[in-house]
């Protein structure tokens, strides 16, 4: 685990959060991501697995593709990236893959999160760790995550 | 873990080592991958990362999104998939997001391999658990991966 010589910046994940409101006025659950280099926004996504019906529809990894789009590489490696939940393992092995430099977290997840919850992924030995911090502006993600899985019940 | 109602068929591990055999011709490392369900194959794959630069090129990711493509869905409950190498975290967690039936794998990957080198993801309490074989056409695929590698070292 690297030092935190970066600690993480609210104000990008407060766009992580309006990533996180679009895909919970479509009806997704609101989760919302961004990828920053250098100080910069250079990808922005929210959950569209239901609308795509995709596997890989993910806030956290379709912001992770465009990003390696971007930047021409799959080599992320002066990446950072802000989700408002705990990455699940796809989510996660997508982060090592590209060997982003730190991932900055909100919520966790205790049912499928591998960034401290059911498994800290990055602690295991593979070729690259992340420096990881977790509750970044949990309070705003939880809050938005528990309105849409009450109106989901009310709906039922 | 499911009991292994269908075990590995190797007529199908040997269409992921034809698709393999593609990545090796391209230069890339050689895995492939398909995805077969009711009996017949519906995507097929390999590794593309380096050509497309993408964070996600593995074979049996790009298999995966092509079959939940074809079949309009991400979940994947009726679907198996043969891949010619032990998956990393980022394809066995896309395996468990799309709840496939099952997973046969070739030859294992002790540096990265997630379904039972380096860790079982498999095992963990996630809500999906597919049934899991290894060691299909494992020495073929081997085979196929040394000699991919020693051409590189020679080529250096």
């Amino acid at each position: 685990m690297k030092s935190p010589e970066n600690p993480g910046n609210p104000a990008f994940m407060r766009e992580a959060l309006k990533e996180a409101e679009k895909a919970y006025r479509k009806g997704e659950v609101p989760v919302g991501a961004v990828v920053v280099r250098a100080g910069r926004i250079i990808a922005r996504a929210h959950n569209l697995r239901e609308h795509k019906q995709s596997v890989h529809g993910h806030a956290e990894f379709l912001a992770l593709m465009k990003a390696a789009k971007k930047c021409g590489t799959w080599r992320l490696e002066d990446c950072d990236v802000y989700v408002t939940m705990e990455p699940c393992p796809m989510c996660a092995g997508a982060m090592l893959q590209a060997r982003v430099h730190a991932l900055y977290y909100g919520v966790r997840d205790p049912k499928a999160g591998v960034a401290g919850s059911l498994l800290n992924m990055f602690e295991l030995p593979f070729n690259h760790k992340p420096y990881v911090e977790s509750g970044l502006l949990a309070e705003e993600s939880s809050t938005l995550l528990k309105a849409f899985f009450k109106e989901l019940r009310n709906k039922k």
